[in-house]
């Protein structure tokens, strides 16, 4: 068990779907956009303050959620990135857009666009997630 | 050589610093931020396209550059980010920011402020990433 914990608002904003190597892997509450959130189990803020080991780990993860958006999702771009000037923990953002969504061309982090899921759709995306990327049930149990 | 061309508003929009990696390097002409961005010389847009070893090439680089951004302009945050819905050519924006700077806490993608650089400090941008970076003098000339 790791004494890793996710920070509050990454927790209070997006639905869990498990792991993928070493990042808890989140869905954003927003339906507007195929938008999931990697968090990595470590303790630094910063992508060149990881090991060469995590940080390909983590680039390992990226990669493949970023393919699974492409495939399921139709994304006309997907957007990656880490930011974290309101939440320094580490978290990278994946996110499928459509050119017709609501903040396009603009970024979503500049958007106010929310339109929460329907639990059903959740919980198709926990079932693709399972199948596609491995990722176990959550160990924090439903959102 | 390769026939690779750079995206005419990347192009416009930037200082040539040289390559890193498989990457050409950009000084984004706005000193509000420490903006750099790097252009893999790729043919695809996505990061799940790549090969394994170009994605990772361009992972080395992003660490390399983002260390670099940290050692030099003391940032209080780095952002990491791959977009591209304006501009389709894959590039990645490595920025340091500060919570002085004028978009703080908000994203650089979603702000008007603009400061272009004093050439002087372009050329000493251009020495420090040539001494600490190792990228040559840039093929394209002068900015």
């Amino acid at each position: 068990m790791s004494a890793f914990e996710l920070h509050p608002r990454l927790a209070a904003g997006g639905h869990p779907l498990g792991m993928l190597e070493n990042c808890q892997l989140l869905l954003k509450d927003n339906a507007h956009f195929a938008w999931f959130i990697l968090v990595p189990e470590v303790d630094v803020e910063e992508l060149h303050e990881l090991s060469a080991d995590e940080y390909a780990r983590i680039g390992k993860a990226v990669r493949e959620l970023s393919g699974f958006v492409s495939r399921h999702f139709a994304p006309d771009k997907v957007n990656v990135a880490a930011i974290g000037n309101q939440v320094r923990q580490m978290h990278v953002h994946v996110v499928g857009r459509w050119t017709s969504d609501p903040a396009w061309p603009g970024v979503v982090w500049a958007s106010e666009a929310r339109q929460p899921y329907a639990p059903e759709e959740v919980a198709r995306i926990v079932a693709l997630v399972a199948g596609e990327l491995g990722c176990g049930a959550s160990r924090w149990g439903p959102a």
